[in-house]
């Protein structure tokens, strides 16, 4: 994406800002639910008859098939908010081929034999708004993408140090040096290769939705396990956490109109073409009324951290940019995250305002070294959507997986309850009988957990139990 | 600053890029020295007739009266790399006025009886480029703005709660509950008039340089003791650290081409007229060279925290906006930091290319609450410029204060050699008689050590002591 490739697209009189009206439209994305949940079943079987006569169903791979470090994963049937649930899910193996270097300008990819392909493992969850089809696009093509960015900088993944030349050939002969001043490592081109993963994705998700006439947008929660290390990237405020026997450490940070305030009011000030009149990009405790004119107001803009008292002018009466507080923060009124993917034409309602030139597509990618951590048997990852985090905290999170996972050691399925059917395009299904990889053998364990009820009562599936958590005071 | 001043002023076609020719010029800004150092003397007295004969002058406020919290200082005579000092320094103690509201449109500040006034005290440090002028004008300005701003926002400071409305008439019954939930503490007004002083600042200097004909900028670190707590804002590359028994803690970041290249990138993505195609934005580890033309090397751009691989185009074989590491990166092969005062004028050598569009004038404030840390006698502030953290380590500098301070406790001016004269502008003087506040009860001591020595060896004086460090390696 260019400046000048913002500035049609998004400024007025911009030449992209509407899509040409004869193009023939494709098909409309199919629905559909992750595939590792094929055969599992729509909803509790007999043996959740203990389950509560107020809880929702839940929906976990079927029984017999490990998902990837034999995850577990669980998601709660569509609690009707909408018409179908807007959440998706995707893991997998990651194949990462290396390519062959030639003098010719027109070189081949080449796959070798098997021992030489990089291997990593692939775990994802999309929490969809606005129509489940971003998600569905994000869950079908996210690892493609990200395997081919992989392989377009896996020679230099898989060397000491990075090489300043792709090709391995020594322009310079200080080259080296000045890739180890600057720092680069191996895993700077992993964190690299899914922040452009994520915003290929995005092109292709706002290609393939305006060609079938669909909207929609997603968060993106990533975890990928190569070399050694796990890599967390987050867009949206989907939330990772590493819970061990005596620490809970988060691996993501949330991305919301609150947390990302000063970026989102910068672009404002930068640009005010972007609120057409109609917002205020300054922020007040609450929406100013007409009382207020005159008065000295607590306000804050761009540059401040802190808080100033402004006197409020007839301007400062308009709709706030970002309004709201908790989880009632709103982006034009409109969006409660402010990184994701998808949400191409979405609009203001009933205004030509768009919200797209204020999200940001880039994960932040935080990185784990998993080699270096002494982790026990119950140390595991809880990555899941908001739906979760917003019913329970961090420490609730880790008391329930610690109350759980040690009672059920002799359970080798402990932190899955079914097999998982089926495997992500693009990605090798896992083989039962495969070697067990150093990552695996470090005894990190997954959960998968995508929560569709936001403020609903929340069932999390981990392996054969129930657990039934309501947050006092919220109705079902 | 408006985003409609940013554009006349900086873009191409702008109307106030050029000063207009007619004006008539003020007289220049009269070179001095710290004012708490009169009576010092310019060099080493006889006294000092056991320090190495390789070691550059170190001067002291003259003994006799304290600063603030009997802090100590020193900064080491010019080592002539300039004609002048370029570093400046102020502290005093601030009278902050609380101002009487009435109904009339004309109200004025009323001057109420001193046990009204709340205090503080402030301590400076202002390192300089391109010429002295900069830096004097913020050790003249800066405590009067910060004065001036929390004076306007002393109201909502003295509250239990900063009230929705500085007046205190509340216009809306719910105000309290949404300042509540927004987090606002009396806190963050001090930051917000913090944030808000070093812009007015900024303009202040910008004013009276062009009025002068002068030019340079400077970067600012500034302490405020204020109710109990202690606020560090920092602009620019300079550090302030807590020493403490077992503990050091940073209380600042730096500001540099390097750690805020993401920031200065966006800005040149989303106005590629700032470099005038003289320039790339793209970051590589090393200057580009016409070999490199179709390759595949290492690149970062404005969205990335990794590292990719690109092909080099002619394009990129420009001078990078941000080239050089550690010391020696510099924006637009000119400036070393970021963030600072001043450089209204400052262009590229030879080009209209202007730096000042990529510099902040705001700074990043940190709050220490020194109520609630337990506080022993020799815990105390670092505050420095570059010259001393170029040369000496956090943990380094720890060693140093802790090796000293326990050895002389019956020394009531162990912290500083010398009493200060005279007081900064706006600052009323420190009286030797004034009761101690709770703050100065806490046993917080400081330091403001203002070295002039980059890359040269450097002496710190500290009390009655001299210590000579030398870097391996380095020349004097």
């Amino acid at each position: 994406m260019s400046a000048g490739w913002f500035r049609r697209r998004f400024l007025p009189g911009g030449l992209l800002s509407a899509p040409g009206p004869s193009r023939p439209r494709a098909s409309p994305v199919p629905y559909r639910r992750p595939r590792f949940l094929r055969g599992s079943g729509s909803g509790p079987g007999p043996a959740d008859a203990s389950r509560r006569p107020d809880a929702r169903p839940v929906r976990s791979p079927a029984r017999g098939r490990a998902l990837p470090w034999n995850a577990g994963y669980a998601e709660i049937i569509n609690a009707e908010k909408s018409e179908f649930n807007e959440d998706q899910a995707s893991c997998g193996k990651l194949c990462i081929r290396r390519c062959e270097f030639g003098a010719e300008e027109d070189q081949e990819w080449l796959t070798l034999c098997p021992e030489e392909f990089l291997t990593g493992h692939y775990w994802a969850l999309f929490d969809g708004h606005g129509g489940p089809a971003a998600a569905i696009l994000a869950a079908n093509t996210l690892h493609s993408c990200l395997r081919r960015q992989l392989e377009a900088v896996v020679e230099g993944m898989v060397a000491a140090q990075p090489p300043m030349h792709l090709s391995g050939h020594c322009i310079c002969p200080s080259d080296p040096q000045f890739v180890e001043e600057k720092g680069i490592r191996a895993e700077d081109l992993v964190i690299g290769a899914l922040e452009s993963a994520f915003q290929e994705c995005d092109e292709v998700i706002g290609r393939e939705l305006e060609a079938s006439g669909q909207v929609g947008g997603c968060t993106a929660l990533v975890a990928v396990s190569l070399q050694g290390k796990l890599y967390v990237a987050n867009a949206g405020d989907s939330r990772a956490i590493l819970v061990r026997r005596d620490e809970v450490r988060p691996l993501s940070s949330e991305f919301t109109p609150e947390t990302e305030r000063q970026r989102i009011q910068q672009l404002a000030f930068v640009y005010p073409e972007l609120l057409a009149g109609e917002f205020t990009r300054l922020e007040f405790p609450r929406r100013l009324k007409g009382d207020d004119l005159g008065q000295k107001v607590l306000f804050r803009d761009h540059h401040m951290s802190g808080w100033g008292y402004k006197c409020v002018e007839k301007s400062d009466l308009k709709y706030p940019l970002i309004h709201g507080q908790g989880r009632q923060a709103r982006l034009l009124g409109t969006l409660a995250v402010s990184r994701g993917l998808g949400d191409h034409q979405l609009r203001v309602l009933d205004t030509d305002i768009q919200l797209k030139p204020f999200l940001l597509s880039v994960p932040q990618v935080t990185v784990l070294d998993v080699d270096q951590l002494e982790l026990q048997e119950e140390d595991v990852v809880v990555m899941a959507t908001d739906g979760l985090w917003d019913v329970l905290s961090n420490e609730q999170v880790a008391r329930l997986v610690r109350s759980f996972l040690p009672g059920n050691r002799e359970d080798p399925h402990r932190c899955t309850a079914h097999p998982w059917e089926g495997h992500v395009e693009g990605c090798s299904p896992a083989q039962s009988n495969e070697p067990i990889s150093p990552l695996s053998q470090s005894l990190l364990s997954f959960f998968l957990l995508a929560t569709l009820a936001v403020q609903k009562q929340l069932s999390i599936r981990v392996s054969h139990q129930w657990w039934a958590t309501r947050r006092p005071g919220r109705r079902t």
